[in-house]
């Protein structure tokens, strides 16, 4: 299945003219160029050129300063110590996850929930339930803003899972990007013995520095960072070296309020082309993040529609691969506005209603039988 | 142990004057900044900066074909499809790790290794042993250049591992660095169904891009790259596209000669000041690389004695961390030549002399008592 998901998703990618709502990605039209050149540019006058040599495994020192320091500004009582810079948020997921659950346990999740996460937890063994009910040893949480519906957790559910005294990896990487600027309260700062705080610069400043962080509860710190080690040595010296540099210069929370404001007009542009173009498809409205989340109660399959609407030049990422037993129905589509110009934020719901008209009209089982070739 | 070495490791890096022959660093006089720096210029000029941006799993397509292109012209039938560009070749050595054998299994290794890989194997599950006697599934090999040793594998070794048919970790990273110039065919090109050939810029250009490389065997490819996706996404794109933009203006060659020739005469150096001020130490004279590894049959701790040396002003690695059993004896120290200037070179051993000196002379267990704090 994910190899047929990868192989429409490559196909739409080298297709010409194709609009691609997948992936996720953050606008490059954000990413600060000249003074991330300016930073490079001093990293390479450094008497020792540290941004080109190994470094210790735990990661610089003034960016663990950076992080713990914004941790503390929403409540989190976190040291510089604490913190793990790692290789992406992805690695501060998969070192959670190392240590969190074993082989076999259950592993909790939304119904639906961040692909790569899901792909971790199955390659570490674990089998995927949806909820925190008794059996879980640990959840995957976006409890900020999520992914794929970029709402956030609601306090009754932060409490409950709280309640539950198990594991919680919480993946932060939207908080800084809700659309009313609230950066809420992290789990870290309520749980602090059983919480796995993960965050990355890759949704606010850019993700190929490949720059996150894991802050792990204190009693597994020194695991995490022989974990860590072991795995890749350190995080990249150059992404860390340019980061601290660019961000000792940078006015960041300026930043980030613009890039809030960004796709903020963004997203209110796709959810009212959906609206117009796609009237009968479902979908909560976006407090954040980078994406909507569309259902249908109409049978489909999200494949042979991505196959469909790829000929008619717009991609999208299909449902399935957001649910953790990897269900069809109801007919799910994520939709990014991240990384699409306005114009085709107009546009790419208009050719989206057309490929969804012309699939319903054909018969399904030709499609299907034309998707089963390798 | 592993944490009294870090403790010692750190306390010597941050004592000002203590010459470091520890840790296996390349040159920084060495590091190409310029050119680097025009690279990144360049990549920050991009229509759609694909360095700040996400990328596929397997790394750019341009590297993928650098690195195969190279692997070819040394007799290993290898297109760039089969590459996977990793964060470091740490990273490559883990995903092989978690691959070709599972927990329990035995994992043969060289008397004395290169210790982030063995520590690895151990976090992986695996029992280490020397060798590559029956029961070895899987055998961590540097046959161009060994750590900490610095000498190849003999051709009957390597005749003698590949008759057995098991999984091997073809650890490439010092092949350039053999100061005859010589770059030996890989095993990979000799049993390709089986080896897990790994590769890195770390050490012939400079750590701190973290871009190294994985060949798997065939039949593994689509597995290692799911994994490789499921543990960090990719490797950085600001690293691999600095990188690709400046392989393609550079003359690599020349640039290995003359890093050959550099290391071949720091080696030297400190060849010539270990005999004269340590000549009770017995050494293999190194072929390449960046280090000595000297032993000794008289007694002794090695920690306690670079605590004795730390005072001294000088630091090496101590040999049990190389050894796949953490044995101390015979008494063994790693001295790396590779980012020591020529005046210290010079310096170090009779520091160290001093300090060997003054270790005999106490009686060991007062030493080793002051060793037992946390």
């Amino acid at each position: 299945m994910e190899k047929r998901v990868e192989r429409l998703h490559r196909i739409a990618a080298a297709t010409p003219g194709v609009i691609s709502l997948g992936g996720g990605l953050p606008s490059d039209a954000l990413f600060p160029r000249g003074p991330l050149g300016r930073a490079f540019v001093r990293a390479m006058r450094e008497p020792r050129a540290s941004a080109l040599q190994y470094a210790w495994p735990e990661g610089r020192a003034e960016l663990r300063e950076w992080i713990a320091e914004r941790l503390r500004a929403r409540g989190a009582e976190v040291g510089a110590d604490e913190v793990i810079v790692t290789s992406g948020a992805q690695q501060a997921i998969a070192l959670a996850a190392q240590l969190a659950f074993a082989r076999g346990d259950e592993v909790g999740v939304d119904g639906e929930s961040y692909p790569a996460a899901l792909d971790l937890f199955r390659t570490r063994g674990g089998r995927l339930r949806v909820g925190w009910n008794d059996g879980v040893r640990a959840f995957y949480a976006m409890p900020a803003i999520g992914n794929p519906h970029s709402r956030p957790m609601s306090e009754e559910a932060r409490t409950a899972l709280l309640a539950r005294r198990i594991h919680v990896i919480e993946d932060d990487a939207y908080a800084a990007l809700r659309f009313d600027g609230a950066v809420p309260r992290p789990l870290l700062a309520q749980a602090r013995d059983r919480v796995w705080h993960v965050g990355s610069f890759s949704k606010t400043l850019c993700p190929g520095l490949r720059v996150g962080w894991l802050v792990p509860p204190p009693a597994w710190r020194e695991r995490a960072l022989e974990l860590k080690h072991a795995t890749d040595l350190q995080a990249s010296s150059l992404g860390q070296t340019v980061l601290a540099l660019f961000l000792a210069g940078d006015d960041f929370d300026a930043r980030l309020a613009r890039a809030r404001r960004f796709y903020r007009a963004r997203a209110a542009r796709l959810v009212r082309a959906v609206r117009r173009h796609l009237p009968n498809w479902r979908f909560a409205e976006p407090e954040g993040g980078f994406a909507l989340f569309l259902e249908s109660d109409e049978p489909g399959d999200d494949l042979a529609l991505l196959e469909t609407a790829t000929r008619h030049g717009v991609s999208f990422d299909p449902g399935r691969i957001f649910r953790p037993d990897g269900r069809v129905a109801p007919l799910g589509l994520r939709l990014c506005f991240s990384n699409v110009g306005a114009a085709e934020l107009d546009e790419a719901p208009r050719r989206l209603a057309r490929a969804w008209d012309e699939y319903r009209r054909e018969a399904h089982a030709p499609v299907l039988r034309g998707m089963t070739a390798p």
